[in-house]
């Protein structure tokens, strides 16, 4: 069967959620330059077709500083987005679930 | 409203296909070394949750090579990939339209 | 022969350039969002060890806007950094050579 | 001062690991898929300039599996790579030192 609208709507928001993640995984942070990261993740994943909102919190307090700075991980990665696909609307979010950088659905909506 | 079976389906299958993408583009590459960048993704996004099989394609014949490589982008590469959830299974591909890597659904089947 | 300070230097440096650019090659770019990817990847390289500073511009009058939006390559992307490193200060810098980011080494000088 | 030719070799060495490391990181990995990741990571790197041989190493004993996969980071890797520039050799390698993955000049040799 092909996909409904609703369907590929979700699709759409698995893709940003793709993206952003592994865009940006690796990346050098510190509490100093975390602000200017979770600006352009947002800024660069809100250019994606259908992608009107997104919102990353990188949790500063958490992150590992031995050296000084370290690599964006999900571990450190909080996130959530909004998909308008023609009548239907998808909220997804990210956040770390046991230990794992967990995407999903919260809400899916048709006008 | 939550999401259905078939909707966290295709968001699973979107997930695999921004992570595919945005994990490899930019990767060096020459007709020399595409197939083990080739079997290298398609090994990489199958460990990812309920990817079944991901097949890879880099167009070698239209690599750019004035300077002996050139780096992957989505005009260079054609990708399938099967997600299993629950008894959901939904292919998706990816491919050039209008010079753009455009992915879709090319199925959803319940069981 | 082990490496001198200078050779040192000049490695540290190649460095920080290979990762600004595998890094962030491929992020979503549009004239709107380039700014504030321009700050996140000086903010990003700065941390790594020895770097005291990146300037990264990219070249929004050249971005490919068919789509809204492109990926970002060092086709629209010009960057120079400088690395301390001991007594020796390096500078390099990115430029499009030949359709081709050809990244090198501007001067190296010793207190 | 202009760079030596010897100075420029480094800078050509750094460059490499920066991108081996950059591109990579982040990678879906396990015991299963190592070894093609490891062979396309030295194929992609040994396409840039002046690079002639790049060994990887997936450390498979040493990756984190509660859920079937991690992603590549510099804990998990060592490699080992040769940069040839004019008269210049160039040997460089990174493991993990102090929880940190080090990247280092080895030798500098010239003919």
């Amino acid at each position: 069967m092909p996909p409904t609208e609703r369907e590929i709507a979700c699709f759409e928001a698995g893709i940003k959620f793709g993206s952003l993640y592994h865009q940006f995984v690796g990346t050098p942070v510190s509490a100093e330059s975390a602000q200017s990261l979770e600006r352009a993740i947002e800024r660069a994943i809100e250019n994606q077709p259908y992608c009107t909102n997104v919102t990353v919190q990188i949790r500063t307090d958490a992150l590992e500083t031995t050296h000084g700075y370290t690599e964006l991980t999900g571990r450190y990665m909080e996130a959530a987005l909004t998909v308008e696909y023609k009548d239907t609307t998808v909220e997804a979010r990210m956040a770390l679930e046991d230990d794992y950088p967990l995407m999903r659905i919260t809400a899916v909506n048709a006008d």
